[in-house]
């Protein structure tokens, strides 16, 4: 997984090897929790104030209530990156419901939960994939805007895992996920973005996406640095053959370049210029 | 939890207290597993055979390779329960992707998958909720009958989560889901039977229903034992008023009258004669 060697369990330090977790904890039984995977350059979590305010939210939508004050999550990941000696490195969060003193699916108020925090080194992706840009397919798997967990980065992974694989079974970088009314949604894990006539389109959060934080990055700060229009719209299928550019975020890659969805090229299968201006910016 | 002192972790019985998974097992950290839940009465699985066939059903559609033979699944839970001399109980078995080597979503094909059996004491839920039936209301949660993880029971429960702590929130006994067409799908965790002129009618698997043990039993044994119509068809949830009876089943509580829906009553709110014969003959 990596070269760390110490993991952050509920308050403490503990090395890897002897981090356990109860096989009754909500987080394994059910799903229920939450993560935050973050991306740490030069010593520096990137967009932290943005994750940790997303975690809360998502608290609030699943009634779980975080016994940690930013502060104390913060100074967690600190000694965390500290203790495994990480410069460069993704970190990643994850609170679950703990263990339940009763059987059910009702939460156990008087439980507490239980907070992971591992990293690991990360030198980022491949610079000739960011050079090439990523293939997508379609997943037969939809994601559902009308779960409230849409807008909420929970444990419950399985959904995107299942699209993850058909696409590397198609041989394809990603799985572009449509939502039950087969509009654009987002990749597997990422975010998606089209440019047109200087103009950023992307899904609204109503559409099934999930609120990055690279995806707010570039929304509130990068467009606005290069005068740029943004539409948070539905997007058909169908229309993407129209778009000029077109790529992915999330916080581990950052910005990548899209050419292809279902084997049809988009901007004739090269990363776009905007795509690459905003992509050096971001760095 | 339960009374329970041992648990089955991979390959043997453990102390519960000294049962510990990894915090980066896929279970943890993505809901990457299934898992059964199954009523013993009297020292005997219940619909065992039928609870191992839905397992590997869902391990095919994840692709979860099971390294275990449905005898040697047998074989531990019986242990499980021995050791914890259990007669009349509940036995969970729950199976994850385990512990990766890699980052990301795609599964690790080197991974072994983690397998936990817990059980405890059960005695069945109270008489007195099964002579005044359950109440329901319909959950803003919507069951997506567009992810192939509707008929599967995996470990993403959150939607459910949310589902059941709304319907408690309202004073409700459970949640009624209905699928994104706006159609009857199931409650937070248990299939929905309606009785129309001695038809039992229940949604399809494709409206969003999980695929239940207790289900198959009442399609495939119950109904023709009382010479009964089974109809599987989308039902909406205006219909709900012309029907005679309703109930719902899981493999824990077996067969619950139903007797109101967002406080409009079925069969002016007492458990139905048909619904009553159903579960004299189940238990």
């Amino acid at each position: 997984m990596s070269a760390a060697k110490k993991i952050w369990l509920n308050d403490r330090l503990i090395a890897v090897d002897n981090a356990h977790i109860s096989p009754l904890d909500r987080g394994f039984t059910l799903g229920d929790g939450l993560f935050e995977t973050m991306r740490v350059r030069s010593g520096q979590v990137l967009r932290l104030e943005s994750h940790l305010a997303r975690l809360r939210r998502g608290a609030a939508v699943i009634g779980l209530s975080l016994s940690w004050t930013d502060t104390e999550l913060e100074e967690a990941i600190t000694q965390t990156l500290f203790a495994n000696e990480l410069q460069d490195a993704f970190v990643r969060l994850t609170v679950s419901r703990g263990v339940p003193s009763v059987r059910g699916l009702l939460p156990d108020s008087n439980a507490s939960p239980t907070l992971v925090i591992q990293c690991g080194e990360f030198d980022g992706y491949p610079a000739a994939l960011y050079e090439r840009g990523m293939r997508v397919v379609t997943s037969s798997v939809r994601r559902s805007e009308f779960s409230p967990l849409a807008n909420v980065k929970s444990l419950n992974y399985l959904d995107q895992i299942l699209a993850r694989q058909e696409a590397a079974a198609k041989g394809a970088d990603d799985a572009l996920m449509l939502n039950t009314a087969g509009n654009v949604a987002c990749a597997s894990a990422a975010n998606i973005f089209f440019v047109k006539d200087d103009t950023l389109i992307t899904p609204r959060l109503s559409d099934g996406a999930l609120p990055g934080t690279m995806r707010a990055y570039v929304l509130d700060e990068l467009a606005q640095q290069h005068g740029l229009v943004v539409i948070e719209r539905s997007i058909s299928l169908t229309e993407i053959d129209e778009m000029d550019e077109a790529f992915l975020t999330n916080a581990l890659m950052g910005l990548m370049p899209l050419v292809s969805v279902n084997d049809r090229a988009i901007n004739a299968g090269v990363a776009g210029k905007l795509t690459l201006a905003l992509r050096h910016a971001s760095e």
